[in-house]
């Protein structure tokens, strides 16, 4: 075991603060990871003040890692020691279930290991995530990180680049098709440069005007004002494919309005209470309402490849973690663009 | 023109009626058509009572219509006189849109012309309803029905049939796939057939015990009462698809979460409000809420075609037209197995 440097929260109320864990020592399947970056999700926000049922405490929050290979075990042959590497939302599962086995591991019938807020496969390990300067995984459950991208715009990939990438896929969004991505954060950017890189035609609909010039400078070929009802009505039956990013209560009806037939919206954010639905929004036009949680291993290294290929990366601020807590409160007020990024090396310190 | 017996309803809060209207001549595309059995169907209520925005007055309802060709037009050479025919819920279509082109004139980009509470392609003649003794169709709209079935009871197919049939079609139910059917009514008792001769392992959900030796002996395999939250959690994750034929309010969230991972739930029928649905029943297993209504010209001669193969039929009561008004009474307390069918002799007299 080895104790690292770290930030956590001991409860729900309290801030993130300096505290250190232990990390194991690395077994013949793992890889030991020096931490470089860091990004910070809204869900690490969420789950440190335990909004989403009872959280683990002390918790250090993080699942959007990428560092260096420090050391790897014997069994190891995928990586070696200097390669960069990433962790992302899980770092175990069980491997038997019918998800598992078709790689989908975010779907593991007996749970996923969270990066953190979660237990080891053992159920009784807690895990702690990024916010930190190492971390300890087993090989199955680290990506390769291309040398070619910047590291620090990359960490974001791993949470909120997948989460977007893999409903693209599923549901089959290729060239020409016309695209919506609804709120233009953390996900959201990252699906419009995921729809360019596509080929889709890409609108962002946003509530706020000013969120404008970035989606064109990313990428975005229309912009839909979403308070503009006159614009909504114009954009009736106009998309195949919604990718419904927000978190805060939306009017799900007004979207689903805007999907031609067979068309579907696609939720990665959701609100904390339920939403009403019209069945008649679905039922008249043979639309879907669907949902999509990150993505499996083998889709997340997928999804890193191309994005080398495609020189995409996060929009992002990068921070030491002593700017934490007032991060945290940026996120909240959408402060942010378009996501922050731990710099680890302060944590070193 | 032609004068005929039907029974109306002069406003919303009249009872069905005796009420002449007048049939147009058959021109040369049209199918002349002496009606013989007319399904009654909830939504004939809902339409009756202006329930479903403003409806057109009088009404004649209808649209489960089963006759026997009277006259063809000059270019029809599909039908000839004497033959079996139906006719569902739309008498026409643009034709044009990319829908229509597709063959599924249900979702019409330019408005179908639904059999009654509607108008003519040419938007202001208003069409009547099967509640009548005649009825003249485009042969475009007009399905052949096979001589090797009771003819009263495949009047329902044309539309609780269809509305049934095509989403499991859609959403590709096959051998072995672990189906539920929720509600057994006129819609549900259909799927319950459909999805048994599927080879789909069928279970009807409903909240009435009573419900369950009928299920059974239309072939469901399972009966799982929906009031009964422990049965109900002992199904979590048992399902690839259900279809909710319930109209009624009913918690989605509770119906979302017997979904495996990739499973979807289609409505065909739909509460008058808004259902609130939680976004995590969605996200954490990839599922997906759809909407489905009837189906095509195309894909309504091929179930036709399928019952006959599979002799499938509605369970139905024949009652005289002089019975109507009591027969909505007890549609709207549930109290008919499993469809209500007018004999439409009985208009004739």
């Amino acid at each position: 075991m080895s104790l690292v440097n770290s930030y956590a929260v001991q409860n729900a109320t309290t801030p993130l603060a300096p505290f250190q864990i232990n990390r194991r020592t690395p077994g013949p399947e793992d890889v030991q990871i020096d931490i470089l970056y860091c990004g910070v999700c809204h869900s690490d926000i969420h789950q440190a003040r335990s909004e989403w049922g009872p959280s683990i405490y002390p918790m250090v929050p993080g699942h959007e890692i990428v560092g260096r290979v420090m050391s790897v075990g014997a069994n190891v042959s995928k990586f070696k020691t200097g390669d960069l590497v990433g962790v992302g939302c899980f770092v175990d599962s069980c491997r038997t279930c019918p998800s598992c086995q078709a790689g989908e591991e975010q779907y593991c019938d007996n749970g996923m290991s969270a990066t953190y807020n979660g237990y080891e496969k053992d159920k009784k390990t807690p895990t702690y995530g990024g916010y930190s300067t190492q971390i300890v995984v087993d090989h199955n459950y680290v990506l390769k990180v291309s040398e070619k991208l910047p590291l620090h715009a990359v960490a974001p990939l791993l949470c909120a680049g997948i989460t977007t990438y893999s409903p693209l896929r599923k549901w089959n969004v290729k060239k020409g098709d016309k695209i919506g991505i609804i709120g233009l954060g953390g996900l959201g950017h990252m699906g419009v440069k995921f729809g360019v890189a596509m080929g889709a035609d890409v609108t962002v609909l946003s509530h706020s005007p000013s969120k404008e010039a970035d989606a064109k400078a990313m990428g975005a070929h229309n912009f839909l004002l979403s308070k503009d009802a006159g614009a909504m009505k114009q954009y009736a039956g106009y998309f195949d494919f919604l990718l419904n990013t927000v978190s805060a209560f939306n009017d799900y009806n007004e979207y689903l309005n805007l999907l031609k037939v067979d068309g579907t919206m696609v939720l990665v954010g959701a609100p904390p209470v339920p939403v009403p639905v019209s069945g008649f929004s679905l039922i008249g036009r043979r639309r879907r309402l669907a949902g999509s949680l990150i993505g499996g291993i083998r889709e997340t290294q997928e999804m890193l490849d191309f994005c080398a290929e495609h020189n995409i990366v996060s929009e992002v601020e990068v921070i030491p973690i002593s700017e934490i807590n007032e991060a945290y409160e940026r996120v909240l007020k959408s402060d942010v663009k378009y996501r922050f990024v731990i710099d680890c090396a302060s944590l070193k310190q």
